[in-house]
């Protein structure tokens, strides 16, 4: 059976599950202990297989961010991939996000499709838009992979050019958000990234992308509020990602069924 | 000795030289007999061997492109490390940049700074510059090494977002071209990516930047004018890269040293 992104996550909406886990394997947060135990790689392993064992059910997604993997040295990438074929053990109707944030020209992306869908065996991954739509078409013709486009980040200093207001009075990210889902989206595969630090701008995003998947960063740790994004996000086709408040949390379980219910009291 | 990417480019630039040989180890060009032989991981570090020892007294820089390294799957990496240790022993004086286009938001972007910095050991890397200059603290912090910023990149579809002309009349790239100099630079390790194939375009972003290096891609197979670019960059301060041009020559250091010889040309 073909693993189709969108459809897979559409199976996990239709249980009621937006939550998305995204496995930050911080090395100096991993007990010092494990890693001593296991050397860095293992230690990772051993990491994140707890957490996808103790929230394979009660989640839409998860995100390994492959910056996490690289810091260990050379065993990074193949740790990633065990990762991930851990995960797809586990949890064999979940879908892996790489969050990858790559975009190069042309023929070169084909190293990263090749490292991403074939290696790794992800079945989404995240991009970055600057370099135009011609250049990403290698991403784009992946279409039972999901490709998701970098639009309005999380972080604080996210507005530099994201807001920088064009001629038409409308800021660059919602030039993205509607380049991507007008002309990017020939295949259906493609996503947003929406911070869910800044809902006004997610709010305005749902109304020009319609159905368009958004990935949503930035609850928990970073302070985004949780009624406010599934209300901007309209409730639906979300991917509401948490890193470090459920990896981290003293019970990733109970830190993933928490946000689990906020979410649902929002779309109540 | 501290190595220090500005200091070590500019020592190469006293001696009249500017082409950096962008090393794209694409497996589906590298001859079947040495892949047969070395495997995949082994072939494309002989691959480059053969190319930097052939090129490493007419170069200012070399640049190996992480996505043609994590082609080859879990040795990718380690043979990325192994490839620029490579460099530093044949040609201790010639800066390595580590084509990488990397960005993600703060902390994680620590993981890529060990990656390429204290792993990989190379001297420069390219990031995009969509999540803006608080993002990218972790890499501005990197004083000796260079930080290369996208800016206006070769591709033939890089107008879709870069053109974008701004409430003020200027095109996004302008912005950018302005933000990194006057305000990410404080370290001054910040260069810039200019696109030989829009010799306009790189004329005005050096009228930005004044005296900030150009790493300019595009010369040879993608068409770009060795004479214009020259003229448009001042004729100094210029990282000329060209990949397949010479990797895949049938003589790399001849095609070095024709290079060399146009950007003589057009400077004198």
């Amino acid at each position: 059976m073909t693993r189709n992104f969108i459809q897979m996550l559409e199976a996990k909406w239709a249980e009621g599950k937006f939550v998305c886990v995204g496995l930050d394997p911080d090395l100096e947060r991993i007990s010092a202990d494990l890693r001593e135990r296991d050397g860095d790689a293992g230690a990772v392993k051993a990491f994140c297989h707890q957490i996808v064992e103790s929230t394979q059910d009660l989640v839409c997604a998860y995100k390994p961010n492959i910056a996490f993997f690289q810091a260990i040295g050379f065993m990074g990438m193949e740790t990633l991939q065990e990762t991930v074929a851990e995960i797809r053990r586990i949890a064999p109707d979940v879908p892996v996000i790489l969050d990858a944030k790559v975009a190069d020209i042309g023929n070169t992306n084909l190293g990263y499709v090749k490292m991403a869908f074939e290696y790794v065996e992800a079945d989404a991954i995240t991009v970055h838009p600057y370099l135009g739509q011609e250049a990403m078409q290698p991403f784009l013709d992946q279409k039972d992979k999901g490709i998701i486009v970098l639009c309005r980040t999380s972080n604080p200093g996210a507005g530099e050019f994201q807001d920088l207001v064009q001629r038409d009075d409308r800021p660059l990210y919602k030039h993205i958000a509607e380049r991507v889902s007008q002309h990017w989206n020939a295949n259906g595969n493609c996503c947003l990234v929406a911070g869910a630090t800044y809902p006004e701008e997610l709010g305005e995003i749902r109304k020009i992308v319609g159905d368009m998947p958004l990935l949503i960063p930035g609850v928990g740790k970073q302070g985004g509020d949780v009624a406010a994004v599934v209300k901007a996000a309209g409730g639906k086709r979300m991917i509401i990602n948490s890193s470090s408040g459920i990896i981290f949390a003293e019970d990733p379980r109970q830190a993933t069924r928490e946000l689990n219910k906020q979410i649902d009291l929002a779309r109540a």
